[in-house]
């Protein structure tokens, strides 16, 4: 696959072309000793024990029931930290504002970004604001930069995933990017759906005391759980997985809406469910461990690490056939973050 | 003057409206005990000993005589972590693209990152790449974090300006807006203008020598050096400060430019020149220091800082008036940085 000569909306979705652009583009350019894996935070100082990760928020609309931009912000960052064993301590916050944005909601959004701060424990340090002229922007576009703190000394990786691992879901999928979509759309069915958009620290940190028999952690945004299950065996190389379709928890509103509109909730982004690998003889404890959290309460195991298919996700469907369960591809829903 | 309700151009321009909506509208809402001051960037952790800073890069066009918006969006970022007496160690890299960008731009851009990156000294260690729809966006937007660390236990500010201090300037202004307002218009008067986008680490670390000599440095970028002077005043408040207009380093180019745009280059945005503020017996050894230097080889003494005007920079002009030279008000030069 050559890469395109011109940006499409797919190169945004999480799914094969964001891969390919970044892999194949980006990476190959920037790429230092430094900067040796494309994971969600990147180690820095020679203890490896800060860690730093950044994400810019494009969401559209910029207000949806359960979170705003300024939540996703917050939350987004602040997971992308905790999936990789950091605790999140502070945020940076770069804004770009489209000439006309209405000041209150400018207002509303820094309120919001205040109080997920708090919620997740983290600070606000620096930033910084720009203003695009009227029709070269999005309203507001925001990015935040967050620094962590290591959990501990454990480097969590999918370099430690081993054959008969348990995958493990942390809850519900497909709720935040129905719930975009809903709200963007203004469709009828959207009326209860609610993004699951949540600080994921508090069951990494959990689960980080399961010491090496926790291999690796990742929130299943954009591209869903599909892309990061893809992500994992692509990265890892030697094992493969096999998922069970039915094993996943889903909520009767994502399943009705997602079957409605022809999407497949594991590839709907989250913004408060990370997919977490744990060693077998680790499984009840991981699931008793995420139990304990509200956001956890549904946490389930939907699959098992395999030898034979190396760089695959075999899916085992509802009606108990075998498929690949591929990297996303084709446009999915522009703007979920 | 009260907050608009609507977000106007003006607001991105490093003036006046900009100083207003990070001052009365952002900052009240996200100020933490960890972010107390509105510098180039913060430190962080116990010692104090990292800082983090971040900017995002809007500017059109993005390829102009002198840099790209790659080379802003490193040597800009840098810069902010220089003048707080920082060593730039990593960065981040946040990319907006708006969909039908040509991706032969966007490795353009990116080889420019790793250029300029090198050639800087620090290390790209993350990033993440969002897609907008067509209309959305501006081609190409770019945030960059940077992290830093200290060059030594003097932490340099605004507070530390004493009356009698020198105030010095870097190098020749106006060069940067200049050459991005005639590249964006086509000016046939622009052929020879060129950015000054360049790394200020060489130039900080030599004038940190100085000790507590050295009080402040800060880059001269959105709003020129008067936004510079002007921030600097009101933060210390005690101190105000008097500056010759004929001291500046312009080149000729830019004051023909200028005079016939009918802009005072004392507004205009610059990317590789900084104001510093250092205490009168060290005014020769900072000059011979930044003299020694191709960026800083036209530095000078512009001004001094004075008691009885608190708060306010007065100007003496070339006829030899004198005038308050204010925070720059009205519609600058948009999308410069």
């Amino acid at each position: 696959m050559s890469i395109l000569e011109r940006i499409t909306l797919e190169h945004g979705s999480g799914g094969a072309l964001s891969r390919q652009l970044t892999e194949q583009l980006i990476y190959p350019i920037l790429s230092n000793d430094s900067y040796r894996e494309l994971a969600d935070a990147t180690a820095f100082e020679s203890l490896g024990r800060t860690f730093i990760t950044t994400d810019t928020f494009v969401v559209d609309p910029i207000f949806f029931p359960g979170g705003d931009i300024g939540t996703l912000g917050v939350f987004g960052t602040c997971n992308d930290l905790a999936v990789c064993g950091a605790r999140p301590l502070y945020l940076t916050l770069g804004l770009i504002l489209e000439e006309g944005f209405p000041t209150a909601d400018l207002r509303r959004v820094m309120e919001s970004v205040r109080a997920s701060a708090e919620r997740a424990g983290v600070q606000v340090i620096t930033g910084d604001t720009k203003v695009v002229p009227a029709g070269k922007g999005g309203g507001i576009f925001l990015n935040t930069t967050g620094v962590g703190e290591a959990l501990g000394d454990h480097l969590l990786s999918v370099t430690n995933i081993r054959e008969g691992d348990s995958v493990l879901v942390s809850g519900p999928v497909g709720a935040h990017g129905l719930a975009i979509l809903a709200s963007r759309e203004d469709l009828k069915i959207g009326a209860t759906l609610r993004s699951d958009c949540a600080p994921l620290f508090p069951l990494c940190q959990a689960l980080y005391t399961l010491g090496e028999s926790l291999r690796f952690m990742r929130d299943a945004t954009r591209g869903g759980v599909a892309a990061v299950l893809n992500e994992a065996v692509a990265e890892n190389q030697s094992c493969g997985m096999e998922i069970q379709e039915t094993a996943f928890p889903i909520s009767g509103t994502v399943a009705a809406a997602s079957d409605l509109l022809g999407l497949n909730p594991l590839e709907i982004a989250n913004e408060g469910v990370m997919v977490a690998v744990v060693a077998p003889q680790a499984t009840s404890q991981a699931l008793s461990l995420l139990h304990s959290f509200e956001t956890g309460r549904e946490a389930c195991r939907v699959g098992t690490v395999s030898g034979p298919n190396p760089g695959r996700v075999i899916l085992e469907t509802a009606v108990g056939g075998r498929r690949i369960l591929d990297l996303p591809r084709g446009l999915l829903l522009p703007r979920i973050c």
